[in-house]
């Protein structure tokens, strides 16, 4: 089926009220699962929305925590997230970096006890909105190998790093330390189809395209080999040495995913969008990027964000295609309890 | 020849002090170097020496300038750095990022008309001595292709990550954005040792472990393929931004590079180093990573920093090994103009 953006949101909003939000959270919450689906992240977006009112509805989130500060240093604060919701708790953490940026320069908030922040990107996308240069990133559980090694004792982290555009087309990197997520692999491994470029490693340890040898070996390739496994590490170190929360090492040894650590980094550009200084600087260089000439078989040079924008254009005029067992599962889920 | 790395300071120092460094920029610049080459990273340490007191003679670095805090907005401050030496602005705006961060928690700072900081690395492990976790890149002139272009339009932009443990013995990644550095693709192709994993793209646009034809087509490949190629360009924009100084594109535009921009980011870890919660959690991470099961084939699992620390003892303890004719040609610019 085809619904808006609207429609998606209020029935988010709908379920999540039915579920001991309270009415601003729903709402927050519901705009950022609507608006992730409408950029087209589907995967964070209504395709996740019932597994999200599970958690809730196990008590894995509590829907009543939000986010405290613990230890407060001027532009650096650490939070903790009550093991909240963790978009919520994101939302909240990435307001404060941008506040915090707005009266020191530059914010930072070390967020820890927190869950899934959903779509990575979201914090990005707002902190832009703010006027801020921003970076972002958490940890997870452990499912990458470092370098060398054939256990998965790194998560794939993913980070964020976004820069503001005067005109709202933000430029926005959202990016997991893997080069394929586990989504993907799976996608290819049900379809039988090769990887485009090799994405981890089979039985023998070679390279591979074979997306399910690599789901076999639990090897999937960090983004840029050695060093991606060495992002992953510092991106895990940061988020819980500053936030006091849970390192990879520590999620590993749970059941389950819950408590993650987060960074959050704001910084507000003097002068920034709107000024020519700023202004010219940033057209420039994306007007150079769509200039590069083209590889043969590829299609534009595009940057970060610019395929998200795309499909918001595309989804706001044609509606959102949803999964109908997905929207099925959804109504029944925010239907009350008898 | 074995020299100690006392004696390639006082060298280095010797023949900055007859090129107009004053003597406290003439000790800083020298033990850089000195401390770059103990640490193993001769390319940015006494094999780069010779080259950097060119650049001074030619009037491309300015000894006599220093970085000048040109925006202040108390935790976040913009800083000019007069086309100076790049290695002592780097310093110098390390240094005030983690006074900063002292202060506020964390500090940032960007820095416009810089040089080439050499080894970068040194800043991460500078932030780390002064108990900070640190961020800093900088922007560098075009070398790599954006995804899906034959052009190199992006930088390899550099980057670092530092996280300080009690002990010194620091978790430091010092990374560019190209898989392999032009260096290395040189010393593969010139022996005609194909690479470990491809690093680039062949005439015919095929991934390939070829250095000679990634040398010839100018396209290798970013780390992690189209994240690295998005990561560079996010690094040029906030670096650029921020300062206000060149862009990759406007770098590119100039004959040779200099006048780049650069970001540090310090934050101040509270309870940091020396304390528990600190301590047990990067101790158990490090230790964790050393358990890892090592795939067939390859060496021990190690964390980003700790080849440096034993390249480091093993130069405290035998002496570094310096290249006769680099030595030679050193000592012939440090002797005074007739």
């Amino acid at each position: 089926m085809q619904l808006s953006t609207p429609e998606l949101r209020e029935r988010f909003e709908h379920a999540l009220a039915g579920r001991g939000f309270a009415p601003e959270d729903a709402r927050e919450s519901a705009t950022l699962f609507a608006e992730a689906t409408r950029d087209g992240v589907f995967s964070h977006g209504v395709n996740r929305f019932a597994s999200y009112l599970r958690a809730v509805d196990n008590g894995r989130i509590d829907p009543a925590a939000r986010p405290q500060v613990v230890m407060d240093a001027g532009a650096f604060v650490r939070m903790d997230g009550g093991l909240g919701p963790g978009n919520l708790n994101a939302l909240r953490a990435m307001k404060e970096a941008t506040d915090r940026a707005a009266a020191h320069g530059v914010g930072c908030v070390a967020l820890a006890n927190t869950n899934h922040w959903m779509r990575a990107g979201s914090y990005g996308w707002q902190a832009a909105e703010a006027g801020c240069v921003a970076l972002c990133w958490t940890n997870t559980i452990g499912n990458l190998p470092p370098w060398g090694s054939t256990e998965p004792r790194l998560g794939n982290n993913p980070m964020v790093i976004a820069v503001p555009r005067s005109d709202g087309e933000h430029v926005v990197l959202d990016f997991a330390q893997s080069q394929y997520s586990y989504g993907k692999l799976s996608i290819h491994s049900k379809n039988g189809e090769p990887l485009p470029y090799p994405g981890g490693f089979d039985e023998a340890g070679t390279l591979t395209t074979d997306a399910a040898a690599i789901e076999r070996t639990m090897r999937p390739l960090p983004v840029g080999m050695w060093k991606g496994a060495g992002i992953s590490l510092l991106l895990d170190l940061t988020s819980s040495l500053l936030s006091l929360g849970r390192t990879t090492r520590e999620l590993s040894l749970q059941e389950e995913e819950y408590g993650v650590s987060q960074l959050f980094l704001a910084i507000k550009p003097h002068p920034g969008p709107g000024t020519p200084e700023y202004d010219n600087r940033i057209e420039a260089t994306i007007d150079d990027l769509h200039q590069s000439a083209v590889a043969r078989g590829s299609g534009e040079v595009r940057y970060p964000g610019e395929r998200v924008i795309a499909t918001r254009a595309r989804h706001d005029k044609e509606g959102i295609p949803v999964d109908d067992a997905v929207w099925k599962e959804i109504l029944e889920l925010s239907r009350p309890a008898q």
